[in-house]
């Protein structure tokens, strides 16, 4: 019996509706695991804009620091497209994850076998199912390096500036072989070391944590190299480690190759069990408040949470499973609706989904 | 009648051989329509390594400058992954770009009919063909800022600056939109512009250029989405156009998708009308020497030689027309041999090609 404390940032668009089937369900795993999980509400991104002026408001960033896990919607829209850059719902998200500390994003690329046929590529290429484990760097790189403006070769050019000390690349790529250790024990470390210094430092990192890591097997690989082997085979791949840049690119690629991007979750951790997780999805506006939206991959984002910052393995496999007996018996919500299975509003996909917990 | 010098760089591993085969081209085109091409050999990569132990030896670089174009094989193999960083087979790709002023690399991504089965998509995502140009900066950006290693906030920190002027962008955003005027006039521009400064300025130079080309089309997208969308839906695009970085991760997704990678040529361009080509395939040092390669890339390199540098449309045609010819007959080289069509070698694929013209 556990006692949590969830930060719920419900965000825009379709953001509230699926939050809400998260809860329904957390709700439901509470009563059945009895463990008891207090929510508290926070605003980030366009409505916290609406509402306050900025897009993510310091009462936003208090709660989510006293909370055991921080459940996210989805931010933006073309509603604040307008808004000043400092403002923009995307630094909502930005500054969430500095100020937070959440350094390594998790993302799973996986395909259900009910799903098969939506993946994008032939059926050869995945046959068997695709399991693939993005560990993207989340605080650092070129996301956070200084930019701006400067005299250049040809007169006045814009810079950024992409860095990363030994202190960022070790705890993520130990991330990386921890989460590899749990399952076919395979890193690739992908990068552009063939031209980028940052690169080669992580690199030489690698080599270093590899040593405490006999079981793990490293491998590495250029970024345009990595962007071809996950359309020709992806199935080569374990668990990729890359930086925050080449990880925002190939963590959405890897993620449409699946062709069920409504289902898939994240998680953004950090150095405490503390962590943020979120659906991949966008706030999809153009749906909004319809019961149309896909909930799927809100709750396996709650699942992620209850596996990674409160250890409930149990709870989490619940989840998994029961998304696995929807799917299986053929219930479907527009965005993966094809002929011959049911279709579902994301109310009674939440329902159906909380009753086979 | 023309007159044109011609520098070849045969590289490493397949490169000569397929090189050979885009001169056997070359002359045959020459004898047909009256132009005398001149073949002026020089060495770089690992092979000048092996000569004289550095990987871009001068006299390579001044006969590439007084050359009308350059033609390259492919540079670099396992047998020099130990030389010392500088001399490293890739720096004379790098070399020779920023010496030669080749800001402008063109990367056609083109499903050829006769070979649409080897697409690694779906045949619906691409029924009906897929013609995508990619227009990647070649000479600026994170690939030529300083690097190095500073203190910073953990310590000390690798760096490495990318940077964009608003004259590097200007001329490459022009070539893009020039290069869209013979096609379907739609020009994306892809960048990472809510994150990054450079990507802004980019867009600043887009919004100027556009009223220049009121015909042209010109859309945005953010990499991470481009990255995707190149999976789901190839054919909403016609030409991209973007950094140095974020074109080699794109142009190598976007040639993995075709399922051809062995027969995609590539054009770099620079201000003046020289400019030097090369298939996009590697130097394969696994089947060098076997007459096993493919050597369709080098030949269309060739032909894009011709249309670009010299200028000579229908000759170049006349090449693309019988690429075209030999796979409609069935004629493979063993990297797109499938069962009920005719494997032939590196030399008798050339020669194939050759009695086409
Ligand atoms: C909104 C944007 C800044 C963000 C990123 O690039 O990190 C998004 O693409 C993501 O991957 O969460
Ligand atoms: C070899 C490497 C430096 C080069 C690049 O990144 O530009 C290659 O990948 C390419 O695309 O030509």
């Amino acid at each position: 019996m556990g006692e949590y404390k969830i930060a719920v940032i419900q965000g825009d668009g379709i953001g509230p509706e699926v939050t809400q089937e998260a809860i329904k369900i957390l709700n439901v795993v509470g009563e059945k695991f009895h463990h008891n999980f207090t929510f508290e509400y926070a605003l980030a991104g366009g409505s916290a804009i609406d509402a306050c002026g900025e897009c993510l408001p310091k009462e936003t960033l208090n709660i989510c620091k006293t909370a055991d896990g921080v459940i996210l919607g989805a931010v933006g829209g073309p509603k604040w497209d307008n808004v000043p850059n400092a403002q923009r719902p995307e630094k909502a998200l930005l500054g969430l994850r500095s100020e937070l500390g959440l350094f390594s994003n998790l993302r799973p690329a996986k395909i259900y076998d009910a799903l098969a046929d939506a993946c994008p590529l032939k059926a050869e290429i995945v046959a068997g199912g695709l399991d693939i484990l993005i560990v993207r760097e989340l605080t650092g790189g070129i996301y956070f390096g200084e930019r701006g403006y400067r005299e250049g070769k040809y007169g006045e050019e814009a810079y950024d500036v992409e860095t990363y000390s030994e202190v960022e690349i070790r705890r993520i790529l130990k991330n990386a072989f921890e989460v590899a250790m749990q399952r076919e024990k395979r890193v690739c470390c992908v990068d552009k070391a063939n031209v980028l210094e940052t690169s080669r430092l992580w690199r030489k990192v690698a080599e270093e944590i590899k040593n405490e890591y006999p079981e793990v097997v490293l491998s590495y690989m250029y970024v345009d190299n990595a962007a071809m082997q996950l359309v020709r085979n992806p199935k080569q791949f374990d668990v990729i480690v890359t930086s925050n840049m080449f990880g925002d690119i190939l963590s959405d690629e890897a993620s449409m190759i699946t062709g069920s991007i409504g289902l898939l979750p994240s998680a953004s951790l950090g150095d405490s069990s503390h962590g943020m997780y979120e659906p991949i999805h966008g706030s999809a506006p153009d749906i909004a408040g319809q019961n149309k939206a896909n909930p799927i991959a809100a709750i396996l984002s709650a699942g992620m949470m209850l596996k990674y910052s409160f250890h409930l393995e149990k709870e989490s496999e619940a989840i998994e499973n029961a998304v696995k007996a929807v799917l299986e018996q053929g219930l479907r919500t527009p965005d993966i609706y094809s002929q011959g299975t049911t279709l579902l509003g994301t109310k009674e996909m939440g329902e159906a989904i909380a009753e086979h917990i």
